[in-house]
């Protein structure tokens, strides 16, 4: 598998995601194309140790900036590095993309050069860790007004993806609601509701926030809206939350005495909660595969990013999720 | 200040109601009526240690359950609990009302009973603990769809409630979306964001999920559904990362050497997150005052949601959003 790499997307520069690039090269043998600006490139793959390594470097003169609406650059940035590396999958020369720069411009080319699967509407999905295990949010924030069916799709994908990467024969399928039963919710989620509950997925009604981390199912449905979010909401309070303990950790006795034992459990506790092990957030609904990264994305977020996409494309999870569609078309146009 | 307590609200009985009464009393010397089966809550009163304390009971024959329909409760029970206490307050008997019971009930009750200011849509709002101190987050449930100008009215009872309450002198006032730009967020967001950047409050733009804890305003505004879903979700991760943390710390060296004095600081730190020591969440925009408590309050919290029943009710929090929507009723109707 070859993944194209837009290497001048993110918050940090160049530098970060090309040694994610080669780390994900080194430790999985993936071919990787890096794309963007690439006098830079060729320097930073040297300053990485990326000699000898399966990665190559396509130039792009051009970048999407992080606040750049993404209409702009569809019709003004032709050459930026994230719609070269959607051409290269146009052209069968890559097999996915990962991309930490502007989501909703890596949402609008995705669309633009791959196209959608026929009647749906894209979602990013997102894997979060629960005390169970693992829990895919989708709707994450590439829809963020919504009709009812939309959500029946974001299900059925979720599903489907579950079932595939997380090889769970019959994931189960949540509505975030604001009450279990069915008549809890704004007008939206009542009708989508109904929806599901008359699909042949495995629903098993709404769910409220608090069972998102509790891990009550395996896949979670929102709009775009909440779930974004949510999802905010979610690494905002984590943060807050190991703060705030470090702090009363620092004041107590502890910190004269055992606090390095503490560190050790600490560090495979943020392990476990850390977004970035992983990796990024694949959109759904394209044809083809693309990985939407955090701007800030460690090293690691980004090598994992690619073993994400890696593994999604020799899925061929895009061919599966359209034959899902196709197979579930009559239903769909009932809605 | 006398405080109507709905004693047969909430998911575990009356006697952890009593007993929260029964400290409140002991505590802060207000005086409680605790409305609901007298026989019942006599003799839950003598077990708490009630004697001698400015307790009374006023007896209601019927009890509205967790799951009943708020329409249902309103038709069918006119001897209900809630409904006799909010009849208190209209009679001038108590100033002001706390329930841990069905809260869509006491909501209805409340804006049956007392009314509603003229043209408001009554919210929810709850104070949470953040980086920075506490933000007031509102609505956290009351109105599930929301039209912009409402967002815009929960944004003047929010900055109010905190001016008075937590005695910020112009409080920052944040509008719940997906990124910071006035262009992101939905249809609806993207209106009331207008209107809240045309008032009179202190409106520094739209936060994101992630900005809550951080505590970088002092009111997040948000409709009921984003709000209860955001609560929710904060609650069951609180206690998912706590759970995590403790399996980590507990499998590690310190079991056996630092955990006691760990322990220490954990519970320090709980006390710093948890919701009960902040108390119930007030209804604003009714005429008087109502804290709704969560259904699985302790007596503790039951004891802090009567303290600042008692305060709202000293500082005649109600008349003064009253007035603080008349003296904005030009602006308002423009709307």
């Amino acid at each position: 598998m070859t993944i194209a790499l837009d290497a001048m997307g993110g918050d940090h520069g160049a530098a970060i995601l090309v040694e994610g690039a080669v780390a994900a090269a080194r430790d999985l043998g993936t071919e990787i194309i890096l794309v963007g600006r690439s006098g830079l490139l060729n320097s930073e793959l040297k300053n990485a140790g990326g000699d000898g390594l399966p990665i190559t470097i396509k130039d792009a003169s051009q970048v999407v900036s992080m606040e750049e609406a993404p209409s702009d650059s569809l019709r003004k940035k032709k050459d930026s590095s994230v719609r070269v590396a959607f051409d290269l999958v146009k052209k069968g020369l890559a097999h996915a993309v990962v991309s930490a720069g502007n989501s909703g411009a890596t949402l609008a080319t995705a669309m633009f050069i791959l196209g959608r699967i026929k009647g749906v509407r894209p979602a990013i999905a997102t894997l979060v860790p629960t005390l169970k295990g693992q829990s895919l949010i989708i709707d994450v924030g590439a829809n963020v007004d919504c009709k009812p069916h939309h959500l029946l799709q974001f299900g059925i994908m979720g599903s489907l993806f579950v079932r595939e990467v997380n090889r769970k024969h019959v994931p189960s399928v949540g509505l975030l609601s604001i009450g279990e039963e069915g008549s809890k919710g704004n007008q939206q989620v009542k009708k989508a509701f109904d929806l599901l509950a008359s699909s042949d997925l495995n629903f098993v009604g709404n769910v409220e926030g608090r069972d998102i981390f509790r891990g009550e199912v395996d896949v979670v449905v929102c709009d775009g809206f909440v779930g974004n979010i949510c999802l905010k909401l979610s690494e905002g309070l984590a943060e807050a939350i190991l703060t705030m303990l470090k702090t009363e950790l620092e004041g107590s006795i502890l910190a004269s005495m055992g606090y390095g034992l503490a560190r050790k459990a600490f560090r495979r506790f943020r392990k476990r909660v850390d977004y970035s092990e992983i990796g990024g957030a694949p959109l759904l609904g394209i044809k083809g595969i693309a990985i939407i990264c955090h701007g800030s994305s460690s090293p690691k977020a980004v090598r994992n990013a690619i073993a994400v996409a890696h593994n999604l494309a020799a899925l061929d999870l895009a061919g599966k999720l359209e034959a899902s569609i196709n197979s579930r078309r009559d239903f769909l146009r009932i809605v």
